[in-house]
């Protein structure tokens, strides 16, 4: 999703995020956002299980993408290393482009605590598919557990960061994120 | 909470986590915890919002003690110091009593996404008010966010060493989960 793809998947996911952002996400139904995006609502159900999963689009993809990151990282690297590693490979997702996108998206989560949770489930799964590619590279399972929260800490710092300043690159982001982690575990 | 006390409130809590773990949460209803407990529904209800709720009694006094710690902290601890501080004054809730009634909850909760659900709530809430007492000392908006997901990590890396080990104090559970968040952050 680097690019911007007009398919009908990305065509529902833009139409939904005009509508929840004019009208709400409650008062938004499934057969508008088909209308809008010029499709039916069999290929919306098609696409997406409910109207909640077409804000989570991609997650899936940042996912894989990140725990990819992190089973490529060199065998000498820390596990930190490694997760800072996976953290960057989702710079890929987090470009440019993908900011405007990603801050309407924001704007609906945070008016809707229903999405605040699935935001987090999601969050919560990202850690536990990052301790597990820990525990992959040899990491005892505890340790990977407590590196792969700090993961997720830093995700989060780097995510805030890229979205809030239009020259931030999402990779600069996470490293500045690990860095201020040593620091902040320094002091 | 450190004692149990036998009030109508923890007459509830226990009946309640006696029948989901017979019967599962699903199955359970209000009426049954309550004639379990000798009470009335009307009185669950005076205590609980709903069937829930019950399993979650405590979390607002978990977090009083946690940022309490904080914000007690000597004032030239810093930012990782200070979150040790507040994680550490949970040790008051999470003792030797209290660990037969924390993993029959755990037990429920995990065989419910649900009930996860709420846990990470719970979590993300912590996160919030210990980024807060991090403002409050004067520490900057994103290093105080970094630093309290850190201390999420430290937390959850503390309670489930707490729980799985009858001999393990929390205090220094979260003693070990600080120590080895700096040395992760050395590697």
């Amino acid at each position: 999703m680097g690019r911007w793809e007009p398919d009908a998947a990305g065509r529902l996911q833009q139409a939904a995020l005009e509508l929840f952002g004019q009208r709400g996400y409650e008062q938004t139904t499934v057969a508008e956002i088909a209308e809008r995006a010029g499709l039916t609502e069999r290929t919306f159900f098609r696409h997406f299980a409910d109207k909640r999963e077409v804000l989570f689009r991609g997650s899936e993809e940042l996912q894989r993408l990140i725990v990819g990151g992190v089973d490529d990282a060199p065998a000498s690297a820390t596990p930190i290393e490694a997760i800072a590693n996976g953290l960057r490979a989702a710079d890929a997702i987090f470009d440019a482009e993908r900011r405007p996108h990603s801050l309407k998206r924001r704007s609906v989560i945070e008016a809707n605590p229903e999405l605040q949770e699935r935001e987090l489930i999601k969050l919560a799964t990202l850690a536990a598919v990052l301790a597990d590619a820990l525990r992959r590279r040899g990491v005892e399972d505890s340790a990977a557990r407590l590196t792969a929260d700090a993961g997720i800490a830093v995700f989060r710092f780097a995510f805030e960061r890229w979205q809030r300043d239009a020259d931030q690159r999402f990779e600069d982001a996470v490293q500045d994120g690990v860095e201020r982690l040593r620091a902040l575990a320094r002091a």
